[in-house]
């Protein structure tokens, strides 16, 4: 409906200038879309297109384990982590819903879930271990382990034909892990990270604290992204980080989920500052540190509302924003082709 | 995949309590769903229906214009709400593209623009003026013109099939509309209201701000509600909320886009208080006064998106979460189906 705009020669091409007048033009007040206007700036830029596509978007779903997790740092029981791998494999937990709803591809990955292999025919294996260490004692994983599981989340989205990639997370622990994560990498005070994760109450928070100021007492104040995901991280949390930093040099758009997902994109932003062209921060967590983190990243998140759940729920969510944004890039009039006037001099 | 809970008595039937129960036995956290749960919950009331239906959406859209567009407080010339039509009727407007994305039907209806009537087939005619007269010397409308424009607007939702409707705008000098109807049916200060509109600098908000306060003059300084749109209105914000209220007897989901269609919901709420049951707050819009508005209503907006443009953009863009919301609802598993342990003791 919309022809490219052309350069200042008339010949086609790519340019931010070209593509910030292709959304000026559009038959609405310039701005007036907001978010929406800065995200479809985004997705032309990664794309290096005035008409981008945005159209199929896969979800991939980490589960892993925590040593840590022994610590008594969660609500609930670690045989959550295996149960609701099989819950995601039957369908009925709300990534499933979700990416029914919105058209999203869904798989699983057993990044190191604790007890025996789990058998299932959908179930990717690329288990690194039965769980992390204790971290609050030893380092979570060897650097070994570490490099296996960056080159496995790497591996998995190698040869990615979606447009979109969301990536989730399922392991009892890992808000605990994630704080640690941040406190290391980004230098926050743990006191401002330590939150209630899957529903602690206050004296809940307040031994999870404790023991997490314990785990930090062990190394050196400040870690580099690879040494902090090593001490603290988990499994499903480094091969995020190795996909989410694929996916990035791919130049695919990452929605970035919540608490445990943005610890693993602030270990790929340390790694490659580039890889932010990608990231679209998907919402801001109710999870107490989230806000501060987005702000440390200096990231402002499409959504808010009061999600705590991972499982990559929050990029879900956010999916049919970023289509929106890409569709009104592809197939909204502009201003001299639907014969609207522009504003009074 | 979740067998609706059974009465204490073992007899299916719909309590809140019982929708509440539903909602905290998906495998999630408590809460853990924030906004989506409170929607859920919302809905499944408003249904009376542990299994609610959220399917289809319909956007309408009204257009009209505003004699006040005289008094020089828009930046764009009053045109360009006929120009906007059709582009409407052409599929080119943002509301087009964000409704074909989303699935939602839409329809246009010309409400009172000015100048000659559109001749287009797709177009519904629901004209009660060429324009309402200019609201800073006299009423915008009569009562018997207002009184026509709810009925249309009642009318053309009555045997609505869609489980939820959005209504949208289109009209220059509208943000003046709105802002007059809320400083007098609110009570809001003026200058507290007085914003950019589709982009106004900072000498035309001065002189749009002038222009109210002279408009403001002419009445009482509370106004009723049908007395304030009246006075104030626009055609299309009157159908609008006609078209609102019936809806929400009829306990259809009403998605409440931004300034101008608060305006149409709180004269709604004023009229008949529960048909706040029915409306879902899309967006916090950046126009000024928005804020102000939707905290003066005790509503809490679903995105925060920046948006200014009207057309039902916003509601067009929170649809996706609400059916997100049903389906959460009807299709995630239960702790006990799903074999999935609760929290620790």
């Amino acid at each position: 409906m919309d022809d490219p705009p052309r350069q200042d020669d008339g010949s086609p091409g790519f340019s931010r200038e070209l593509l910030q007048r292709a959304i000026d033009n559009k038959t609405k007040p310039v701005g007036s879309l907001g978010r929406i206007e800065s995200l479809a700036l985004q997705i032309g830029l990664l794309q290096q297109s005035l008409t981008p596509t945005m159209e199929s978007c896969q979800l991939t779903l980490f589960a892993g384990d925590h040593g840590l997790a022994a610590a008594g740092v969660s609500a609930y029981p670690q045989e959550v982590t295996r149960q609701m791998v099989l819950n995601f494999l039957a369908g009925g937990a709300a990534a499933n819903v979700f990416a029914r709803a919105h058209g999203v591809a869904l798989r699983v990955v057993d990044a190191g879930v604790a007890g025996e292999p789990i058998e299932h025919p959908d179930l990717i294996g690329r288990r690194i271990g039965a769980g992390t260490r204790n971290s609050s004692v030893e380092p979570a994983m060897t650097a070994v382990e570490l490099e296996q599981a960056l080159q496995h989340g790497s591996d998995l989205v190698a040869e990615s034909d979606f447009d979109a990639l969301c990536f989730g997370e399922m392991g009892i622990g890992n808000t605990s892990a994630a704080t640690l994560v941040f406190h290391k990498l980004l230098g926050l005070p743990l006191g401002d990270l330590v939150g209630r994760g899957t529903g602690l109450d206050d004296d809940g928070v307040e031994r999870k604290g404790e023991r997490l100021a314990e785990a930090a007492a062990r190394t050196a104040t400040e870690l580099g992204p690879e040494q902090a995901l090593a001490e603290y991280g988990g499994f499903e949390m480094a091969m995020m980080a190795g996909a989410v930093q694929q996916a990035a040099a791919q130049r695919k758009l990452v929605l970035v989920d919540g608490f445990i997902a943005t610890a693993a994109a602030a270990v790929v932003l340390r790694l490659e500052p580039s890889a932010r062209e990608a990231m679209v921060f998907a919402h801001r967590s109710d999870e107490r540190g989230h806000a501060a983190v987005l702000d440390a990243l200096d990231a402002e998140p499409l959504l808010d509302l009061r999600l705590r759940l991972g499982e990559g729920t929050g990029a879900l969510l956010a999916w049919p924003l970023v289509r929106s944004a890409c569709a009104m890039l592809n197939e909204m009039a502009s201003f001299d082709d639907a014969g609207v006037s522009g504003p009074e001099p």
